[in-house]
């Protein structure tokens, strides 16, 4: 059994919980077995004070087909 | 006047917010004079992609009694 | 073209988000052109379990006038 | 659902994995529901180059019970 | 040249390095020219006491072709 | 041979060192067989300018009873 | 939106700035819409102390197509 | 209620407290509200061997007004 | 004597020393007594991959006025 | 009684105790009063991926004659 | 002009800086040119909790003869 | 084989290669069978803003002859 990880940055306008699902999703549509994620960095984007972005690079870790 | 610290990994399925309370609860139920919580790390462990936990590991601090 | 960065602590006493959100506001009333926040280090202070104060750590990052 | 981590050093005079399984025997006489361990750190005490002693220590994290 | 890296978690019921070679040739089957491997982090997952799985993230570093 | 390690907080308004022994004597009380302490973090508290308490985070490792 | 990282080591006989160069031509001839570049850790490669090979390894970020 | 951080260097022939006290004392002239510090880094200029600067690198936390 | 560091980002797009340089030469017009430079963290921001601007982040020590 | 150490790197075929090994009785030769080894990166060189190289970057510790 | 530097661990039944002076010492009986100390880590050995062993691991710098 | 590393901070007024290279060739007069260099830090010193000092500070390794 080997797993392997992979760098994600999500993005969202409301909570960095929504931030990890962003990238947790985005995984969801090409990998397999996605098992677990760690949050390594988290940030907001400011075009303007009103308008935020929260960010949150993960890493997706999923297990490979045998 | 001495502090211990301990670690302690609460999980929810909604927040990371939601995480850190569930450690900080069941700290409460055996532990006096809880001061404050630093969280070390945060993740989400995946059954599926739509059943999501949200897990923070927190050091919670607490005054031990003279 | 320069960037300066500063180190905020802002606090909630409902979410993460909110607390980055208050060192951000208040970065605001002083600086002009604010780029980006990094979340540095985040924590619950507790006066009792029932009220607890979010904090966050964060980095904000302006662009200074040439 | 809450887990709590707590830091042994174990030690072995054959092998890392022998100081990890030491460690991780001693938790499970006073602990239910060891989860599973993280290597922190690992050297050796060295008596005489002959005699050698591996050291690993790591953080044991077991479910507390509800 | 250029070398590109890749995170795997590769496992084993007996010992580290089997953890670290179960990776390699898992990469190993896909890609060609790997050079190297870093440890990154090792731990130990249990199922029960008796039941031990070895585990080792590792980087594996690779040339890619011209 | 196993040891444990504990995190503890000492106070002193003088120095760090008493506020490392500090938390080695508040150790003393309830341990056997302390062998060592790594000091983690050091900070001031305080209250006032005049009035400063000196805190040191230390790690204490103590020998287990075979 | 989602950014992607992935991890280059590039290469180059005279300076740090050529080799991250030479990491970015080599990402952006398979992937588009590459955004930054973190640089993580820089060296030099010796065959001789007349001919040496400058290392840098960045992380490489590409938002994904939606 | 925000928080702001700076980092300072303060030095003395004698002891790292009163390094750490140099830096403090040099906040409050023009700070008000100072409330806690950080030890960052300790070190020692050494002009001779009898002469030595004992240095604290320190952020200090203070409260802004509101 | 006592010093303080603020953190700029300088940018360049030739190479890390003007970016450090642009960084530099900002903190000299309102400050005296620039002493030394640490380099934090360096990058590239990437227009398109002809345009690059490399940026330095670094942390600028200055002495405090008596 | 002060200690002086230097940094070396074991290499063997079969496992990273021997690479640690290795780096010892290399200190062993030279130094006298050798007291402890810390890990402090482990890796596998590849010359192929049937012989693998395991490496243990160790710190050697010992003490100097009075 | 090139600095070397090496790894000390100074002693002190008193204080962590006797510890730090007490390798400053050492080095200087065989170096010339010590220029600065960088304290990396610090600790206390305890024989018993009556007498303790404060130790400080430091970087000594020193400016190689041309 | 054994390998050791010794760190050396190299200094130029132009840029962080010719540092880098500065320690190199400083390690060359004395030492046989350098390998590889990494770059641990870099600074810059300033005597006034016009003339800079850049510094990079290395970890040389080289092999140990058997």
């Amino acid at each position: 059994m080997v797993f392997k990880k992979i760098t994600l940055i999500g993005t969202s306008d409301e909570s960095f919980e929504q931030a990890v699902d962003d990238a947790v999703e985005r995984a969801d549509e090409t990998l397999d077995n996605v098992k677990w994620v760690e949050v390594e960095e988290m940030g907001v984007e400011l075009a303007s004070v009103e308008t935020r972005e929260y960010q949150a690079e993960v890493e997706v870790a999923f297990e490979l087909e045998g």
